[in-house]
């Protein structure tokens, strides 16, 4: 796994995924108009909050589980990308075990479980501001070619 | 699975599946606020289309996975309520094949595998204006108590 | 896809695909302990039967989850190679709608849904002697190096 | 949760949980007959044991997939019953992210994540004997009416 730590010691790769994770944050629309936050980025690690409107509500008057599964993504994306090394979604599951309301804080945190190769296995919690679990994401990645940020590596 | 077909003929379950996604519609925001379109409606099936918008990109310059998991799932629930039985999903997979890019117009198509109690199970598969498979979708659905809309069994 | 259809007509990819077949069979140890059969093969298609055994039963009397996931994973395997390309289960996904028990005849089919470069998406159902859905496999298969049988595509 | 925790201090839930692995695994021959061991049982954890047997393997000299599944799948059994409360898999995922080989010894490491009502989450790891990471299993448990073993809440 030495490729995924280009760059030293911890400190610098927190430093790179924490100006990953700003790049992307930048270009990332739907994640902004979505109302996403950066909590803490590291290697392998992001924490995203978000939350629920009045317009994420489905007709059960709870969120819709899209936006839940939104939240987690992005976490998700956040946490794959981290080593600069430019990582798409394959595949997510996806377990909901409590629905979430309006106005409801909801923080969703990534962390790496496993990376070979090109493949990886991120586990993502979403919570809500009483701490009590929303959802459960699971998260296939697969790395294809590119930096998200040019020169990081240099720089870092 | 007799209980999933209260009311007669074909015909009138198909109605009332219609008449199930009309409300469910007129209640969900987000599906909404997403552009999200109904196609067809049927027992057991529902197609759903929307278009991706600008504001739907990731830094990527593809369309966030939540919003096409989003599509996929109003579909999936729009499916699972036709028969007029409030049901939630309990857990999802979804599997991304291929981008989807701005102005893209996705079509999410929604059908029941398999219900037994309470639990079903359904396949959702989204494709692009060219037909080709951009996600493949598969809900878990779990009934609880209650009508999605009042008298709909008798007036069927 | 071209890639995946290297020899002419769909009578001569048939025809590789049950070599192929014949030869995993062959080689593999468990599915031939698990008394699995092969029922029929085509490209990107699998038919595979076992009948449940004492052993198979779990502390419920009920045939042991893994016994059905092998019989729909083996099928996948079955599927994904037929091409006479290597191929691997990089993740999966099962939905247990109803249990299978003693003397059960299993008949898993394995399906492509998509393929794309490297990875694919096969759907597996597995099903008992009265047609009842016993689960709903979904498979995602990674494609590496190598062929399956030595000189097949030439001798197709 | 309290339903869940029927029988007073941390030592007779453990207690409680060892007795009912104890029992479950008297009945079930599937994980006899696959070599598999009681490492550790706890409420809501449990750990197993199997080694790889040449009858294992699949055509490419892996163990076979169903195999690793139905270690995990046995860990998961082991866990989401520990409470003596009949309960059932109604689904899995598993990522397999590195191959096993004969003579491996695999160990299952099943933890709850979550329980609400009668559905629960469960992860399971499967390592081999150098620690490494083979796979990452998911389940979700459905309880149904019943217990594992008569009388033990009193005993307990």
């Amino acid at each position: 796994m030495g490729e995924h730590h280009p760059a030293g010691s911890p400190e610098e790769a927190r430093a790179l995924a924490e100006r990953v994770a700003s790049a992307m944050y930048t270009r990332d629309r739907a994640s902004q108009a979505l109302g996403m936050h950066i909590v803490r980025i590291g290697a392998g690690h992001a924490e995203l909050s978000m939350r629920v409107r009045a317009d994420m509500l489905n007709g059960h008057l709870t969120c819709h589980g899209g936006f839940i599964f939104s939240l987690a993504d992005s976490a998700f994306a956040f946490a794959c990308n981290s080593y600069n090394l430019v990582t798409v979604a394959s595949g997510c599951t996806i377990e909901f075990v409590a629905p979430a309301r309006e106005n409801d804080l909801l923080v969703a945190v990534a962390q790496e479980r496993s990376v070979s190769g090109r493949t990886g296995v991120y586990d993502i919690e979403v919570t809500n501001q009483d701490g009590a679990a929303i959802a459960f994401f699971r998260g296939k990645s697969y790395r294809i070619k590119g930096h998200v940020i040019d020169g990081a590596d240099k720089a870092a």
